[in-house]
């Protein structure tokens, strides 16, 4: 019997498909690494069906790769080796929320803006802001982190529980309904950010946030983007509890002015997000107002409503769209450097030479309260001068945030395109890594070929 | 050749230890789990000699015991299997202070009252307080927690990097200097936290925090354990971001009053503190004060000086020492579970029905916003009924804690106490750890005996 009609005795036959159009759409994320077709597509619909299709896949050597979105921006969801694409469009129940205990529980396939609507009813929030709307599964799976993160940490950070099928199909728990533990080994986090590697995730426990009272957005403009960071550093010193603080150097503002139609002032901003009761946020902004004139803050706009916000973040979003806006037909390559804030100035600074040097067009923006920012890299992929370009640029780019203690991703994992760096970032802890992932994956099934090639 | 002297081919003379004196010191720690001697105690000065230490003995399969102060509570410390117990007094180096990324640098055996003083002259402070002056070596390697966990987290929160000796001599590093990290397994947060048992600390890098402008402290009295549990929960849920919120049970304010010489309303209480600037400190009060009278708080008191604030927190932190003091001769046991904030007032109630229903004489204290609390129950070590009946209360506070999908340990670790909970509280997630420990510690020679038995 073949793999296919073999899955078929465990999952209904319109749950197990090799449509050509099926396996396409799981065969790449929206990265520019190059696709790779499954065998065959699975749309399991709860645990015990997920256990049944790994146990299967571990006893015949078969890869399976989780999928959830594909809104991945380094290769984890492509199945590199075929085998079983697990799509969880299926697992999408948000299987419990908790207002008093601050817990909600989502199978892997819920959205973030799905798990968001949800939430509002209930006066909560889950403020992980990767951008795209993600699966929370994906997410948990590649440590996501995003515009709040400053504030509200990153998926490590907020996943309290996972459910987790391992290589044999047994199932376990990696964490409990308890604020903090020091009970055992932290599997949770170890599980957080392993991008399918270790096991196959089922439900995701994550602790949420009461909508602050008020919301208020703004924007602070500088003449130098040494003095940018080194106000948003200050201010984070203080203990401000700003909400978002993105950098967006001046050539990206000329760009949004262009394309998005808005009318800012072309040097280097930071846009900000502040949350809490009214009283507080008041005092935050104007603690910040100071604080950043200081730092020669020479424009210093709040937006209080809605609309405004919206607008406000929709232009920091929508960066990248106007990015290929302008340039019909071509693709964008995002670095995601992490370095410590102390060396983020001479980080941007130095990729912004490399931009220029490449003779690619680029845009900068940061999360600069992390520590983390992206060059984004128009290109071709058809075009192998620009993908080397572009390849060398991002080489550049993670060799100087190792080369001052910062790591090569900040948020969107190692997949495939950071697989080369690893060895250079942890040195002999990768062989760790790799005697873990060894022992609870003796058959080189999870989701083989990611993080360690 | 026999073990001491083939050590001191490897140290001085004067850092092997074999005097009765210093044996004694390293069998036990602030726990009434029975002492064992170790064979040896060594005071290596820097890695390279730690790292030669546990080479030679994987390669001659002898325990290796890591000891800071001496201030655990479950026995982390106590070498049963004998073996070489590593004193980290030596080692107790600030070796970087970087202000500007928030980060500090420090040698296992520096103390968190000794970082403190250090870290002050910068305007900067490590937040984490377990009440113990403990080694902040220990305090990881236990992921300890405390009073103002409800703001800044527990260790796990705030380690970033560990430099770590492995079981065959190697030194890895399980982090970076960024803030966050998408890059390979999450190595930080499984070391924390694993006493010991999976490699020795050799440097511990923290993130710290700017002194707030303003520290209030301040007591809210209730009529009612369940109301003053509402009004906690209620309050993280607004999202005041309270420093600290410590509930004592009446009992405990009556021995209070009784020894201490204050002279605080017999009730349930809690003990709070808000940092932050003026004008946020000030705003966090009202809301607090408004929310907890809807909860039925009859008298809340602010201490704005420092010195007022020195006495509340002593009340609060001598609250065990209040009890051994009444009970000359008598230690305490100490429980240490954590429940979803749900079951919070429910938990302690139980516990509370428990201790009176034992015949001893016991105390509540809880860190309320993590929903973990301790039960500190008094008893005479060498009195077998009493240590019966402690030990029984303490296995139904745990069950209770298990059975509403809590931890048995919120911070003082598994060490030898929390061992025979293992199985019941992780499932097949333990048959995970031990995996991870058989790969990483082959010859079982780094602390031997603990978490796993």
């Amino acid at each position: 019997m073949n793999l296919v009609d073999q899955l078929k005795e465990i999952l209904p036959e319109d749950r197990v498909s090799t449509n050509e159009t099926v396996l396409l759409n799981h065969s790449q994320d929206e990265s520019f690494h190059p696709a790779n077709l499954p065998d065959v597509v699975v749309f399991p619909i709860d645990k015990k069906e997920v256990a049944e299709i790994v146990r299967f896949a571990n006893e015949n050597k078969v890869p399976v790769v989780p999928f959830g979105i594909g809104s991945g921006l380094e290769g984890q969801a492509i199945p590199i080796h075929g085998g079983i694409s697990i799509d969880f469009q299926e697992m999408n129940k948000i299987i419990d929320i908790n207002p008093q205990d601050l817990l909600v529980t989502v199978q892997p396939g819920v959205t973030r803006l799905q798990l968001n609507a949800e939430l509002g009813k209930h006066g909560l929030f889950f403020p992980v802001d990767p951008g795209a709307d993600a699966t929370i599964g994906g997410m948990a799976s590649t440590n996501a982190s995003g515009t709040t993160t400053v504030r509200y940490g990153a998926m490590k950070d907020n996943v309290r529980n996972l459910e987790v099928v391992l290589a044999d199909g047994s199932i376990i728990h990696t964490g409990s309904k308890a604020k903090k533990s020091s009970s055992g080994y932290r599997l949770t986090e170890l599980y957080v950010g392993s991008e399918g590697t270790l096991g196959v995730f089922t439900e995701i426990t994550l602790q949420v946030y009461g909508i602050p009272e008020v919301i208020v957005a703004g924007r602070a403009v500088f003449s130098s983007l040494q003095n940018s960071v080194e106000a948003a550093t200050t201010l984070l010193q203080v203990g401000v509890p700003i909400a978002r603080i993105e950098l967006v150097e001046a050539a990206s503002i000329r760009n949004m002015n262009k394309i998005a139609g808005t009318n800012y002032a072309e040097d280097v901003t930071l846009f900000l997000e502040f949350h809490g009761s009214k009283v507080n946020v008041d005092a935050d902004i104007e603690i910040t107002k100071e604080l950043f004139e200081d730092f020669g803050c020479y424009q210093f706009d709040i937006e209080t409503d809605s609309i405004g916000r919206k607008k406000l973040w929709e232009a920091r979003h929508n960066n990248l769209n106007i990015m290929l806006h302008t340039n019909p037909g071509k693709k964008v390559m995002n670095t995601d450097v992490c370095v410590p804030l102390s060396n983020l100035a001479e980080a941007v600074e130095f990729s912004r030479t490399c931009i220029d040097e490449s003779g690619l067009q680029g845009g900068i923006i940061g999360h600069i309260g992390d520590g983390n920012f992206h060059a984004g890299i128009v290109l071709d992929p058809n075009n192998t001068d620009e993908v080397k370009r572009a390849n060398h640029l991002n080489e550049q780019i993670v060799k100087f945030a190792l080369s001052v203690g910062g790591t090569c991703t900040g948020e969107h994992g190692v997949g495939l395109g950071k697989m080369k760096y690893q060895q250079d970032e942890h040195g002999k802890a990768l062989d760790v890594m790799k005697a873990i992932k060894q022992v609870l994956d003796q058959n080189h099934i999870l989701n083989p070929g990611k993080i360690f090639g």
